[in-house]
């Protein structure tokens, strides 16, 4: 498998390209595309020198390209709405229903580059149905929180993590980066807009969905010309209400979320309708979610729109070891992953713990289970910080995940959500709290 | 690997499942699922029994769920624009940028089925920025054409597979599946309202995308509970506007567009976005298109956007083969592919041709082309109908296609172009072909 790796061309640019390959010019390649000179009608063996002087031509435009604005948080407007939504009981919220009375909003071309960001009421989109967001899946996006801190200061949660995320996302799927630090600088201008939606209670927040979709308007297949980058904002109550409640998986090995070489680990738009069935599938069993294995292997690799943990005792060593599966292309590369493991080194490590990004097949997790090793097992994500598992179905068995049956969450799961919950509400004071 | 079949639960509902399960009740998991009923905050293994119970809860709405209405064409009405655009000169016209007077429009929603169909005059859609075709890409299409022939009638090219396929490609993601006869009267109603675009002139055609979105207002990942399927038109001209130009590819081994377990045969906006990078790195080199390989054993599967078909002279019997990759989960069920295979199989097949479905190894392609067993290989799909195929670029090396330098195509490609435009324009009578 080749891994991508990440090709900055200038400040405002970036593009992935496969390992140890020499960068190549896709800015000049968008453009001419879409200006129907990249792709000649026909490349016979004796163009090849016709071929290389289009490629010196591409050179020259890519660093006219470099010369387009980025995004300027200096020059964001502000709109606000003349009809000022009244505030839900926070009991009532349901996730990302009801939104806030604004909404950011910044256009992209590929001549003018970003343009005036802008904050505007919360509005519908009016696009051509030929719109290529439509047709294509040009679309990815990104799930962030603020919180509100004991002294009424308003948090975000490690923003610089996500603003790399859809800057690796955007340019999988050829729509333009973003300068994150200015994104994130307007982001929390929306938030303080709009801060009176944001619950004060404990485990409430308000979530924050950037998205960027592609905008031309053309059935062509290619890179898209032009693109939208815009911002709603959901309050949000506590995953679990009444407190944790362990969730029961059914492990799905007749369809594959991602492969190597594919985009399973981008947040794009296009790893999440295919899911849905095998979804339901599990849901018309009574299961809560479904486990994605992967490969004849049968690795464990996420859990319905989670990564997931296994806290066992290994086998060899009998050492406390807590698994999660290594980012190889098909794991969506999770902020509260990262955040958990880098917890876990920090503070479980010096306690005996091993803390292991490696593969671990469905059969092992089987048998610690039956040789009495597991410990426990949870998922991660921003919805829930973790989600505690129970058991998962596998090939017509029950996987018990080491909770007694009136228990709720493991040990480690319970310290990551309370680990976690402090540093985003401010109680613990971390760098990855950001006051806005 | 599993392979999924359709499961008709009545005449407006089709899902599918994978062979050889039983049949799941996926209709009424989706409306639980939206109801938030069919998602217990925590299923322990002591609910067990009320799982059952909520099974048994499930069947029952499931026949209130059969009585939904379906797609009614005699319902449809009519609005005819009050700003008719100016038709555009056949030379200027580009594929899919500029479009007729009129747009169809259906509403469906997971309460009401299939609402009125509605002939609108061509506008935007304005939809609320929480609707998850933007976040999730809940939305799949159809490419076909509409022809005049040489009567001044109008004719669609087996409409009935794109119904199929549009059905296939809906219920893989959760979408509504609709009535394909009442659909393609319908559409007919708009070709014939909108027929003054369509060009008279051989190789012209009115190109039309049926396209079905997800418009449920929820961040929440889920089956949509609304959906719009939408059909727009678009006059487009001949690929090849002065003859066949073969292309060149570049054999992609660093990138993969679909895999077993995934919906790489569906007809999704989701199997499009992933593509462009490696389209745009092939076009940096001068390549037209990227030719897909998969496994280690890298077998051909599509190029581009289209099936590939190849020619040769088989290594042990020395027979001439026409050769594409069978449906295996990873190829798109193209029409053209299918029109291609069986127009072989009934007048090459007698001329001593063999017609093979079947994997082949990129290895074998070039071993073919350095043995002088290489006939020919050309791109099957509705834009181009067939796009021969110079050489293709893999490992460093030029695998010439069988093309002299100064032929731009082969016989086979030729024929098969003649045959198929013959059908689709009504010089031969073929039931393919079919009068609106």
């Amino acid at each position: 498998m080749t891994c991508y790796r990440l090709a900055y061309r200038d400040r405002r640019h970036v593009y992935i390209v496969p390992e140890a390959r020499v960068m190549k010019p896709f800015q000049l390649a968008r453009r001419q595309v879409l200006t129907g000179l990249a792709m000649p009608r026909a490349v016979s063996s004796q163009t090849i020198n016709a071929s290389r002087t289009w490629q010196r031509a591409f050179s020259a435009s890519a660093a006219a390209a470099s010369t387009l604005p980025g995004l300027d948080a200096s020059k964001l407007t502000v709109t606000k709405t003349t009809t000022p939504k009244e505030l839900m009981d926070s009991k009532d919220l349901v996730f990302g229903k009801n939104f806030t009375d604004h909404m950011l909003s910044v256009e992209w071309t590929a001549t003018d580059g970003w343009h005036t960001p802008r904050i505007i009421p919360y509005q519908n989109l009016s696009l051509d149905p030929s719109t290529c967001v439509f047709h294509y899946a040009f679309e990815c996006f990104e799930g962030m929180k603020a919180y509100k801190d004991d002294n009424g200061g308003i948090r975000l949660f490690r923003p610089n993590k996500n603003m790399e995320r859809l800057n690796k996302s955007s340019a999988r799927i050829a729509l333009p980066t973003v300068d994150g630090d200015a994104l994130t600088k307007i982001i929390g201008e929306l938030v303080k807009l709009d801060s009176r939606f944001i619950p004060a209670e404990r485990g409430y927040s308000l979530y924050l969905r950037p998205t960027m979709i592609g905008t031309q308007k053309t059935l062509g297949v290619g890179p898209p010309g032009s693109a939208l980058l815009f911002v709603i904002a959901s309050p949000v109550g506590p995953y679990y209400p009444t407190g944790f409640k362990a969730i029961s998986l059914e492990a799905t090995d007749y369809a594959v979320r991602a492969w190597p070489g594919g985009v399973g680990d981008k947040k794009l738009g296009a790893n999440y309708a295919p899911c849905i069935l095998p979804q339901l599938e599990a849901a018309s069993r009574g299961f809560q979610q479904n486990l994605w294995l992967f490969g004849e292997e049968e690795y464990v690799t996420e859990v319905g729109t989670m990564n997931l943990f296994i806290a066992l005792k290994n086998k060899e060593t009998g050492q406390k070891e807590l698994i999660t599966a290594p980012l190889d292309g098909t794991i969506l590369e999770g902020v509260t992953r990262d955040s958990v493991l880098t917890l876990a080194r920090e503070r479980l490590g010096p306690k005996g713990w091993n803390i292991s990004e490696r593969k671990i097949k469905m059969s092992e997790v089987a048998e610690a289970s039956e040789e009495g090793r597991m410990i426990e097992v949870f998922g991660a994500g921003t919805a829930a910080i973790v989600s505690p598992v129970r058991n998962i179905s596998y090939r017509g068995k029950m996987v018990e995940c080491g909770l007694k049956e009136d228990q709720e969450a493991g040990e480690i799961a319970l310290q990551m959500k309370n680990w976690i919950e402090g540093i985003q509400y401010g109680d613990e004071q971390n760098p990855w709290s950001v006051v806005i």
